[in-house]
């Protein structure tokens, strides 16, 4: 009988947004007039309609796809060079940040790009992942079998965990000892933390010293709003060395449903044979691509450059500040309810403390009771997460002002 | 320093399909003029534009996320009920083959669904891989791990190779020894071979002997032609029990650029643990695309849905007629040039023989440099394929004509 990927049943029950969806469904169905004024806060998915850009954008491509002469089949595995450029251009050099065309690889998002990165990677890499985090880290390492069991807490052997916690302002220390692989994510999904300049730069030296690779996240770079945070691990001299870095149109472009994302591989980035050869990764990753996929749909593909046109541009903008607007409203609704509040300011989350030795899964369940609002338990993602909870700002602004309001009952 | 998945380093040059490309760039570089009536037949790629049910479901998707009533940002990881639930009826039960809605994964093509499904299954497993082959199956399992080194004649230790000649009219026998997993694909990709109901059969009980598990890929079935050709694998009772099929919309409904395909994947099929417990595999893969994945564009699942509709399947159907009426046009232009033909009549390919001891790559450059005609050299798809090129059926009706009269000229 074949052999099934044993790695898979070290996994703790259903992954996070799964059981938060179970719960809400289940209280739908007992409380169906509860349910009706039900406001979800939970997954941080976007609910404002896609840019008019993009919209154009896509009907036009579709439209191409529909005509004989301008029909385009299979297209570059790593993406159009119309995407893969205007990226490059807009994102990075248009920026003064070094990044080739060719080093920008497309994708269905940047969920998928967590797991296809570990492709390439060995077996045998330390790996170093904050905690709280984005489940798909862990989980992925768990399934690649980089990992021992999992233990009481949650946990699993074999990672290194970094404490991200209130009085490390949610921004890790390098730690003492020796990994491979590290994954940070700023501005960091759940917490709404930023790591400054000075931080990256300290990441960026360990990760020299250490040869390690650093898996850098910038899904949510665009909500940055203070001008000395850096956008990008790139902005830091020497991350050319040393950091793979993941983006989305998820959250700028409201792209959830479209699924567009993107890797920046630096040509420059090496990693090593277990004999010891040192070898640059780009040309596994491109291999991993021509050799694995078709790349992302053509009329998302055209939908995505669209964002990056001056009309798209303002769009994305507007966007932005619609859910950043709500995350002041919510932050302000938090914090008058006497909660202690953290985010929010350049990241479309609101980290908050539960009162007095509330756990998180208890909080949950208390705000879908008593306030009919579905927020994210702290410990979905990861022990330190245990005693707090995340409220996203993407919602509509009525109901951002509601959930403000109705947090004043708590 | 990080380790590199060193599986890597086994994989043979480029991808058959980027070195084709680098050859034909090359070629016309260099032949400004006769690259003017370069006639492409190497990859297998749509030419005709996409079903007109498909292009407008499509915008009405995009439209409707463009509107805040009718937005949705992330879909069901699976895939959305509506269109695995019209699979499911569609496809199979509606052929009075028994398959459940949530049996149906969808997935960014069958190319991708390849690599995606070794994620759920153990290293340890004996692989027999049919000869010549679509190189993503060989290349995957290269990737995973799952081979030894490459031997002198493009072979990977570890495999076992199913060797499909003329002899065996390119449908080969269930091995003597033992496999764990064998991937077979009809109407097949190069050959263009079928396998005939009790052909199927004997590999259906080969593996219910060896609790062998069948890895089905049915891509090409909407080109079977002859009535007693089965299109699923589980048209053969057993098949529930050691079967995966994958299917694709980039050949009926010209979805190449498009992307989307699925796996059927049975509730009733078990794998084993190294310690012999026997459990499904339904819910690893499920926990796969829920941990990994976000699924399929929206408008991509809609426009899906669409070659469903009455419409749709009469526009899939139009678009399947032309490209055999090619295959036809192609089987009989090469049997006229005298050369050996097989495939084409349930399948958009044409294997020919090449004459006289000519290799694969000699016969790709021929037809390049003397009729300016792209085909895919066969032993690009394994050892068993030298000596044999393919000819793709994708085109339109006056490449296929033009061509057939070049091969005249051989």
């Amino acid at each position: 009988m074949a052999f099934l990927n044993e790695n898979y049943l070290k996994l703790q029950a259903g992954y996070l947004f799964p059981e938060i969806a179970r719960r809400v469904r289940e209280f739908c169905e007992k409380n169906p007039e509860a349910a009706k004024r039900l406001i979800r806060c939970g997954i941080g998915d976007v609910t404002e309609p896609l840019p008019g850009a993009a919209v154009e954008a896509m009907k036009r491509a579709v439209d191409e796809l529909g005509k004989r002469e301008t029909f385009r089949g299979y297209g570059p595995e790593q993406g159009y060079e119309f995407l893969r450029s205007a990226i490059a251009q807009k994102d990075f050099r248009g920026r003064k940040i070094d990044v080739a065309d060719d080093e920008i690889f497309l994708s269905d998002g940047s969920k998928c790009d967590c797991g296809y990165v570990l492709d390439i990677l060995g077996g045998q890499n330390k790996i170093a992942i904050t905690d709280p985090v984005y489940p798909v880290y862990v989980d992925t390492n768990v399934m690649a079998g980089h990992t021992g069991p999992a233990k009481a807490d949650g946990s699993y052997e074999g990672i290194v965990y970094l404490a991200c916690t209130a009085e490390n302002n949610f921004v890790p220390q390098p730690p003492k000892e020796h990994v491979d692989l590290v994954y940070l994510c700023f501005p960091n999904n759940p917490t709404g933390a930023v790591a400054s300049r000075p931080q990256l730069e300290e990441w960026v030296k360990y990760a020299r010293e250490h040869e390690a690779l650093l898996l850098f996240d910038a899904a949510y770079e665009a909500y940055i709003s203070q001008p000395d945070i850096p956008h990008s691990i790139f902005e830091i001299p020497g991350a050319r060395e040393c950091a793979i870095e993941l983006r989305s149109f998820s959250k700028t472009g409201g792209f959830t449903g479209v699924r567009c994302g993107f890797t920046v591989m630096p040509k420059t980035l090496l990693a090593r044979t277990e004999g010891g050869r040192k070898l640059p990764l780009h040309p596994l990753w491109h291999r991993r691509w021509s050799t694995k996929a078709n790349s992302v749909s053509y009329p998302v593909q055209r939908g995505a450059e669209a964002l990056y046109s001056p009309e798209g541009r303002k769009q994305v903008r507007a966007l932005i500040d619609h859910y950043m607007g709500n995350a002041k409203i919510l932050r302000e609704g938090a914090t008058r309810a006497g909660l202690q509040v953290y985010g929010g300011t350049n990241a479309p989350y609101i980290w908050v403390k539960t009162p007095d030795g509330v756990t998180s899964w208890q909080m949950f369940d208390r705000m879908l009771n008593d306030l009919n609002v579905v927020i994210t338990p702290g410990s979905g993602f990861g022990a330190q997460g245990e005693g707090y909870f995340r409220i996203s700002a993407f919602n509509s602004r009525e109901n951002a002002e509601e959930v403000a309001r109705r947090l004043g009952k708590l």
